[in-house]
């Protein structure tokens, strides 16, 4: 009755009265997830059908589990894509976020819950009501960044609140990082545990937030040299550039008194400035298309600079005014820009080039170990007195297969799906998990995983 | 039977045995060619109607002269347009480019020549064949720069080249600047001549060119400090910044030999680092819009800044590494960036208020002269020698309502239509004024309005 290994071609379960829940997409930031999933299946009597355009990819999550299945999914395929979901109590959506929307109306015409990890899109704001009246919850941010940022800052909020503080200023980053331990000669100390593509394009467009009152814009071309540095606890120095748009958590995070408010991503100190020199020379441009031709690395860099006699190296350093034995060089030094190495690509977009020249070093390996590091900043006023709260989590990953960023990605998601299965979650709607019905029980349930927030608070 | 002043509603020229010239837009730069257009309409038995969404503007245009008629143009009323071009035997567009298509299809239809000074687009250029077929002339880039630039350059390279010549470098730069005696106190050297707008979002996305054999790349954010020397005979010294894309003229001009291909816009010196400060605070973004309610001009550019307790002027010197007594913060300064003064606009874009805080010193005033200058360098080899020939061109204005700019557009417009209705064009198609045609008598009626290019010429 219940067909494990019905050629995946679609989930096939035959008990309704159990739980049963879809997962969309099995890819790299799944098997935290799904294992968690597979280790509450039994006393929660669910069905967990896991679902890929790779159904290959989507068995090998399941481990064989009494439980689960794994099945084919085609979202260009609707009959596919609504029966799977039909099938389901719950739907969790790790597909890419443009995706969201449409599984979001299958599951509001087929009256099924959604949780995702994505941020809450346009089109998905307006389903809101929508769900409201269907009873069902759309609950989505619930990964780490954002999802355990939300829980952790609304947890920290909501006991300063209580307590009669009032909230002026919130400063919040996270980053996705590689362990000390891994990689020792990588200056940059960051590979890609996380979309390549989006660490290459990071940041395009335009950044807004609030300092001392003020409205606050930053374009492109200064981001990467206008940081905020931040010293955590076990860590040491880092440092923070601005997210695109921090203004928006003032109203979800009722944070209506806060002068300044700021998110943003973190990076080992000359992280940025190395990174600047990229975007200064244009490189993580993805407008427009070059022949690479046999191209070497030094060569791409070439195309962005004046022409003239002396290396690449040398007239980047000129140009850029850049000390030849600094920060920045060693870093673009280390990633090979310099070397007459063939790109090996046929003709891409400069970011494109960018992504896969640095990809070369930047691959994390199967015993490397990435790091989560999330740090928040709060200042509040209790009386006369003014207080400082540095709040912050470190998180290393086991190896490539086991990355800190899947599982702190996967647990809220599964924690979510079964307080919501344990009917602990009331909230109906589009919904982030800033609610203390969620958030609190996710965060207590972390601590078992390791994911401990470690607090500081000094008298200003 | 030519009824002049039928209420503007049509044109409704009785006589169709004369040629009847259709001018769509009298502008701000129809002025010059209008006139030229009336001088000559007795020689060539021409009827001139000149069309406008503001028939008074084109009624002023026309100076009550006998052989024309000011004429109601909204170019949304298809049947309007259409009536109007079918009673010409060639158009002339003014219109805003994205007009041009629409027009050059009925055109097409109605069977008329069409001459514009505007760029060609994809969509004018898939006319091709059609205009050809129908033995059509589409002529565009028939202006100034579109223009003048062409038919100069053409006619050096023909001159070269059929004397032996090989040319291996052309660079090529156009700016519409204000004369020396104007304004002496504005430290720009510049004024708005042309569309604001436009000079505001000058250079976004990235430029592209051809030096020393190599493909080169410059995002905006470096293209203001990316900058050629320019000496121009009787001017001094300025600078150019290169324009989108300059390799489409190796195709253009026929130079298959060229290591070096640069375009160009022209600046007076350390206008473009002024320019760069701006742009890289980010006040030239069109991508957003800010609320002002009583912002002022220096609240504007604290918008752009980090916070601190110094004054804007003094932050934006220490952020950007500028001296407070340099090139730069003097331009800065003089246009009123740092002032108390209320920017007065409800809500906008940067690029928006960046321009209307510009304009409140660089809108042209009445006795305001401004000027062109156009500048060529060749370098080509001719037997073991290589020879570097320089061409340039000065022209000053009138006044605000004569400027150059305006007659450096508008006669080559208008004597092209003149060579046009006397046969003196064989040419069909799309095209651009780069056969001999063309080029050689525009050119040589040019210098009867002081149109002249001076030329040196050394040994390298």
């Amino acid at each position: 009755l219940f067909e494990k290994d019905k050629k995946f071609s679609s989930c096939a379960f035959g008990f309704y009265d159990m739980s049963t829940i879809v997962v969309l997409g099995a890819g790299r930031s799944s098997a935290a997830l799904i294992d968690y999933l597979l280790a509450h299946a039994d006393a929660g009597d669910w069905r967990i059908c896991v679902a890929d355009l790779q159904p290959d990819l989507a068995r090998e999550r399941i481990h064989a589990h009494p439980r689960a299945e794994a099945c084919l999914l085609d979202m260009n395929n609707e009959s596919m894509a609504r029966e799977l979901i039909g099938r389901s109590d719950v739907v969790i959506s790790l597909l890419p976020p443009h995706w969201h929307t449409q599984v979001a109306r299958y599951c509001l015409d087929l009256k099924k819950h959604l949780i995702t990890a994505s941020y809450v899109s346009d089109e998905m704001r307006l389903l809101h009501a929508d769900a409201l009246n269907n009873n069902l919850l759309f609950l989505n941010e619930c990964g780490l960044d954002p999802g355990i940022d939300h829980m952790s800052a609304m947890e920290v909020i909501s006991r300063l609140t209580t307590s009669g503080g009032r909230i002026i200023s919130f400063e919040s980053f996270t980053g996705g990082l590689i362990a000390p331990s891994t990689d020792p000669g990588n200056p940059w100390r960051y590979k890609f545990t996380w979309n390549p593509r989006n660490v290459v394009m990071a940041g395009q467009g335009t950044a807004r937030y609030l300092e001392l009152g003020q409205l606050k814009f930053i374009p492109y071309s200064q981001l990467f040299r206008r940081i905020t540095r931040v010293h955590v606890p076990g860590i040491g120095e880092l440092e923070g550039y601005a997210n695109r748009d921090s203004l928006m958590y003032r109203e979800i995070y009722g944070l209506h008194d806060v002068n300044t408010l700021l998110r943003g991503t973190l990076r080992y100190p000359h992280f940025c400035s190395a990174w600047h020199v990229l975007v200064q020379l244009g490189v993580c441009d993805d407008t427009y298309e070059v022949s690479c031709g046999d191209l070497t690395h030094a060569g791409f860099v070439e195309l962005f600079l004046p022409a003239g006699n002396r290396p690449v190296e040398e007239r980047l350093c000129r140009w850029m005014g850049l000390d030849p034995d600094g920060y920045e060089m060693e870093r673009l030094r280390w990633s090979g820009f310099f070397s007459a190495e063939p790109v090996g690509l046929e003709r891409a977009t400069p970011a494109r080039i960018t992504e896969h020249i640095l990809n070369k070093r930047w691959a994390l390996h199967t015993e490397d170990r990435d790091m989560i590091v999330m740090w928040h900043r709060f200042r509040y006023v209790r009386g006369q007195q003014m207080f400082e709260l540095q709040s912050s989590l470190v998180v290393e990953g086991r190896d490539a297969a086991h990355t800190a960023m899947a599982t702190t990605v996967g647990l809220p998601l599964g924690i979510a799906t079964r307080l919501l299965l344990e009917g602990r979650i009331v909230q109906r709607g589009v919904a982030v998990p800033v609610a203390e019905e969620i958030y609190r029980p996710v965060l207590e349930e972390l601590k078992q995983y390791g994911i401990i927030f470690r607090e500081e608070e000094v008298m200003l």
